[in-house]
């Protein structure tokens, strides 16, 4: 079996979607849908995919997948109005505009905690094109990854290229970066640690600090946490670390410890051959983003097996500022998303 | 009391030098010397600085000071010949020539792990001059602190000019950064999590394995780290994962929990002034080292009470250049210490 084989993925019972109803202008739909995946590394699984879609359903479809932590609830809508992880992407008059695009998404397969085995970012692919064969898609006008996700519609891109118009990769690359995964296999040994003495809960709450820290950047952390440290009960506490115990303590109450790690690990399976990626790709940087850094964007863009584009951001907020900066990544998204719109 | 009060240091015990020796060229010895420091933080205590010095003893004096982890043995020598941490910038054609120079070190205080209370950089700039009357030491020709040393250096520049010609200050600026800080604090909640389980050194081994990544780059890991990870009993494991166990058991070996605990937090104690700083200064910064950035070398250089001169390394080493670039490093050494030398 080649390393870019064709998924094996069989559709085997089709999704009930809460379709809405009443005085809302835009549908949005949700569903269950379960596959059999043939996966790289742990086998033939069955899994169940769970899918939101926001948009009519004649519409143009694009795909959005973000880090992963992120889900099928991209974006608020009046059938599911809690926030989503995309809300300032997705909306009227931006790129990703519900009234004229299909916006779908779906939960990363392990991101319940039941599959707990490595999982490679190509099995998230074919789970992605099996979810589109049992909604009946027969192609993206779009895949808009970002994170996990732009790793997650590399490997689509290059398994599945007749499913896919056009493809846009912000803040990931064709490789896992040897620093990043170092970093991030710190952070699992962080849980595992917490795992001994069965404590996972603290474990995973500080894996997501020091992973805090790799989504944000040193130029963001001087403007907000300058201030001096305070002396606690004779230890010394800085500046930064109310936000960081925010932070952990949000994350540990929403997260599964499987999950995480077999998603986190997943990052650092990656690696895909930019030569084997044919379709139209606008793939996107930050500068100062060193999880997905500005020299593998570029050794991915010239490697690309047609000729792509690179778009580079600058912002304070390093890898995360696909979520913060909106403004420039939907002027990015909308020229991106242009040719695909003439052709729709 | 400011900020910036003159230290109580009351030497109460001299030391007893192991006087070299024999066919020995250089002479080096060591010894104790007990103390009572005034400490910002934890009051009067009586510590015991441990000093090696190297170089005849009517020499010009240059005191070295390193990372948290250096101590009193500087370089090898014929009396003390274990490998030193600054062996590479320390030797016969080296700016520090202990044939022309007396090369003093000393480990810091709270490096023996006896002091379990907060630290401050100005307590350790108090022992450097009390260890100075100690040996009847009336002024250093140079202070060349890298890291935690450039910190101690800074201090003593700002608290004990009359005892000081020249600081050079390496990697290592007038505030211990927000990023840097918050790094930090999450090392220290790891060393916490193995210590809820009484397994401290587990602990303090991912701390010391999160350090590493902050003192070295991506740039140098891309190089070294690049294979592809292994599964390995169903886990994913990467490929400095090798490296960073070998630190990391390396250093728990040689450290105590506590030592490492107060001197961590010392450095994001660490503030002065750089106004105060009123003699000749070179500061060296490394373009890509995140715990002493580029920009705070910059604000230092600009603030500093009199000029000073700001050098800049590139290096893939990142925050550890100093330790490795030892052709560069000794070119600048030698250029900040030409003026030291012909006056004396």
């Amino acid at each position: 079996m080649s390393l870019f084989e064709a998924a094996v993925a069989v559709p085997t019972l089709s999704s009930t979607a809460a379709a809405t109803g009443g005085p809302v202008t835009v549908p949005a739909s949700r569903g269950e849908l379960q596959v059999e995946l043939e996966m790289r590394h742990a086998g033939r699984r069955r899994v169940t995919l769970s899918w939101e879609s926001q948009g009519p359903v004649d519409a143009p479809v694009v795909l959005v997948a973000g880090g992963i932590s992120a889900h099928r609830h991209a974006a608020a809508s009046a059938s599911f109005p809690e926030r989503g992880w995309l809300d300032g992407l997705i909306g009227p008059g931006r790129a990703l505009d519900p009234a004229r695009r299909r916006v779908l998404a779906f939960d990363f397969v392990g991101a319940d905690g039941r599959l707990d085995a490595p999982i490679d970012t190509a099995d998230q692919a074919d789970a992605a094109a099996a979810l589109l064969e049992g909604l009946g898609i027969a192609r993206l006008d779009a895949f808009v990854g970002y994170s996990y996700g732009a790793l997650v519609g590399l490997q689509f891109a290059a398994r599945h290229p007749v499913k896919l118009q056009r493809l846009v990769a912000v803040s990931g690359a064709h490789r896992a970066h040897p620093y990043a995964a170092a970093w991030r296999a710190l952070q699992r040994r962080a849980v595992g640690l917490g795992e001994l003495q069965c404590s996972d809960v603290q474990g995973l709450g500080l894996a997501r600090q020091f992973a805090m820290l790799s989504y944000r950047t040193p130029e963001e952390f001087a403007g907000r946490f300058d201030a001096p440290p305070e002396i606690i009960n004779g230890r010394v506490r800085v500046a930064a670390e109310d936000y960081l115990d925010a932070a952990g303590a949000r994350f540990v109450s929403r997260t599964s410890v499987t999950a995480w790690l077999r998603l986190s690990e997943s990052i650092d399976l990656h690696r895909v051959d930019p030569a084997a990626i044919r379709v139209p790709a606008t793939v996107v940087a930050v500068e100062g983003d060193w999880l997905a850094p500005l020299d593998d964007s570029v050794a991915l863009v010239e490697g690309l097996g047609v000729p792509g584009r690179l778009r580079v951001l600058r912002s304070a907020y390093g890898h995360d500022a696909f979520l913060k900066e909106h403004g420039k990544v939907d002027a990015i998204l909308r020229a991106a998303l242009a040719d695909a719109e003439g052709a729709a």
